[in-house]
């Protein structure tokens, strides 16, 4: 057994409220304890299966592309030293030996004084090494063109390798694979790829007064909306969310629920128990697997202080708050991110959608913890207006209204009206 | 017959190039049509098939959440006017009737003096206007308890309608569902929702060069690109992919690949043909059905300025660049807004990732139209830097080696080192 039972001794018997806390992280440290996380196994995909995917490995391209010199222009393809010196008023005439076909080898082979008329993407005939636009030149007549422009070796043309090189590097470990990339792959002959596994993730919603979305309210009774955000975050995310359903507030019933998502998920998450009962029990139920380390018994942010995070048998457990506005905005900070790096990508990837806003009035803050502030956006003029979303933490209907949110640093006891603030679109 | 048979006439026996772009049309004309068209009809999906779609209704809530008053705090539910006056030294004494049982209703009814324990989310017993935080209160013995603070009217206390009133608006029609959307719909017990159809797009890769990814390569043929990098930009947004497979620079199988792809999409888009006798075959066909509408046989941009868009029969065809690079330029520039718009979305949504970074050099640009330069970035210090990537445009390492892109308006004439550019994110 672990240290974490000392701790839960002390949060079974609390003094007070205080006791709940005593491991608490801050958001660094568990984005830490996130990153530092393996990504999953990899699995080959066929290119169409690949978008949004990450590369497990390196991709070098096995041949060189183009495979043969292509033509970028309508044109004439010449020996280039049989355009020096042409003008409009004294042009090179050029005998027309024939037509490439597309798709086709040339027959023919260039000799000096003599033309191929070829088409964009066409190969070059042996011999040439240029290709004169058309609008470059004149028929004289069926066989004989005149050139007004001299060209420079291989203008008009793609040699051999010059897109794409042999051996060369096209996609990189921990690339999410994007249209272009899946175009390139194909371009190179490359029909499948190795990329990480989707992440498996096992979700449960604690509460005795949970109900499912499909039965009648009655009172006392709440629908469970924190199963349904999780699962939405996973299919935004690329993971396969697994819905194990409501749990009522009862160790044995939990403890089964959890022991069924380890044996086929990637992380485990259970969300509800704000009371300290109920998050006694998740607690106790967590600490209770032979091989769990408890990372944290909350963290210094608001909303989603009461958040639990353990592994059990290396594999990363979550305790959610309740309330679905707190544990929502612990997804958005946390669970993302997790997903990210199950899924191989980094978790500071760039690609996370924000945008510079003014703040329409001043905000408090605690010093202390990060505090996550929803936002509406409005435009006005050419910027965006960000006005903070207020409610009790218990409400939904502020992240409905939200567009996305602010941080509000530790360090940082609040922001003042028509200060710039970096809002983090939901 | 339409007028675009009279530029037709012109573009089958060209002077020069000029004549194949009489009908050009700038990036904001060519914007316009695609927003002015109409997106799809809709389905009903469950609330697992939601997430990304779009509502094609506004949603209004059935009834009120919560639909009973209910604790926010773990503490005690009691008349409210009882904790008046209440202090450390003179603590309102209180007599504890009972316990409220999570997702029960509770069987007793509070009278003044009377408090009830409660944990977060209990549902408050009759007569009770308040809840105490545990915190304020001391046990006395098993039937007593002293308050040691007073409370305000329904404080820690969500009233019946408080987050969510019965007939408010939750879902707007034209909203992407995001997770936190579908949880409220879960909550307020709605299991399906109206959104727009998926977007069925047929693709077809034109050129008697092509071949497919799965076959040698062989001098004078290349494989399809276009097909792969479209079906994944269809994947990303997503659309269904139809892709045809590959055509022959041929009018009569082209036509009934088009045929085909008009049957059973949305939209259709053919690639291929920057070669002017290949892009007279598209427009010949495009134009041979007879409700068809040319819209555009150009646009003023660049890489992409060759592309052909019609209506026939109303439905959007494309006839886009051969070349991998100016084909992909084009799909984010136009093809994502129109699945955007067929899906239901403001094409001018501001959900598309962007950041501002400092340009490495210098760049010049063409005036009259938009400049469209892929771009690298890399950090320094604490800013993003762009370096243009320059290539041959029938280059598709140009589009892999990218991060983003910027753009150079058709009034500017370049821009320069060390400006600040707006990088759209691939």
């Amino acid at each position: 057994m672990d240290i974490s039972i000392f701790y839960y001794n002390l949060i079974l018997f609390p003094k007070g409220r205080i006791g709940l806390y005593l491991k608490v992280k801050s958001r660094e440290e568990i984005l830490d304890i996130i990153s530092s996380h393996r990504p999953l196994d990899t699995e080959k995909v066929s290119l169409f299966n690949a978008i949004g995917r990450t590369a497990a490995q390196d991709i070098h391209s096995p041949e060189d592309m183009p495979s043969f010199p292509r033509a970028t222009m309508d044109g004439y393809a010449v020996k280039v030293k049989d355009t020096f010196g042409a003008s409009e008023a004294i042009p090179s005439i050029l005998t027309v030996i024939g037509e490439v076909r597309m798709g086709q080898v040339p027959e023919v082979e260039i000799r000096s004084g003599e033309a191929v008329k070829i088409s964009t993407g066409g190969m070059l005939p042996s011999g040439a090494d240029g290709v004169v636009m058309i609008e470059y030149t004149h028929t004289v007549d069926s066989d004989t063109i005149e050139i007004i422009r001299p060209i420079s070796p291989y203008e008009n043309v793609i040699r051999p390798g010059e897109d794409i090189k042999k051996g060369e590097r096209i996609i990189k470990k921990g690339d999410m694979l994007r249209p272009q990339d899946v175009g390139v792959l194909s371009g190179v002959g490359i029909t499948e790829i190795e990329v990480y596994r989707r992440p498996q993730i096992s979700i449960v919603s604690t509460g005795d007064e949970l109900i499912s979305p499909k039965q009648q309210i009655v009172p006392g009774k709440i629908r469970d909306i924190n199963g349904y955000t999780l699962q939405g975050l996973c299919i935004q995310e690329g993971a396969v969310p697994n819905y194990l359903g409501i749990c009522k507030d009862n160790p044995e019933e939990l403890k089964s629920m959890i022991e069924r998502g380890l044996e086929s998920s990637d992380s485990v998450w259970i969300s509800g128990g704000s009371s300290i009962g109920v998050r006694d029990i998740t607690l106790k139920v967590i600490s209770s697997f032979k091989d769990t380390e408890i990372l944290t018994h909350g963290i210094s942010i608001s909303p989603g202080k009461p958040t639990i995070l353990a592994k059990i048998g290396g594999i990363p457990v979550f305790g959610l708050p309740g309330h679905p506005a707190s544990s929502m905005m612990v997804a958005e900070i946390f669970l993302r991110p997790l997903l990210r790096r199950l899924r191989g990508l980094m978790i500071a990837d760039i690609r996370k959608v924000k945008l510079m806003a003014q703040l329409s009035r001043n905000i408090e803050s605690s010093s202390g913890r990060d505090d996550f502030i929803r936002v509406h956006l409005r435009r006005e003029g050419d910027r965006w207006i960000a006005e903070p979303i207020f409610g009790k933490s218990a409400f939904i209907s502020t992240l409905i209204h939200a567009d996305g949110y602010i941080c509000i640093p530790k360090n940082r006891e609040g922001a003042y009206e028509g200060e710039e603030v970096e809002v983090f679109l939901f």
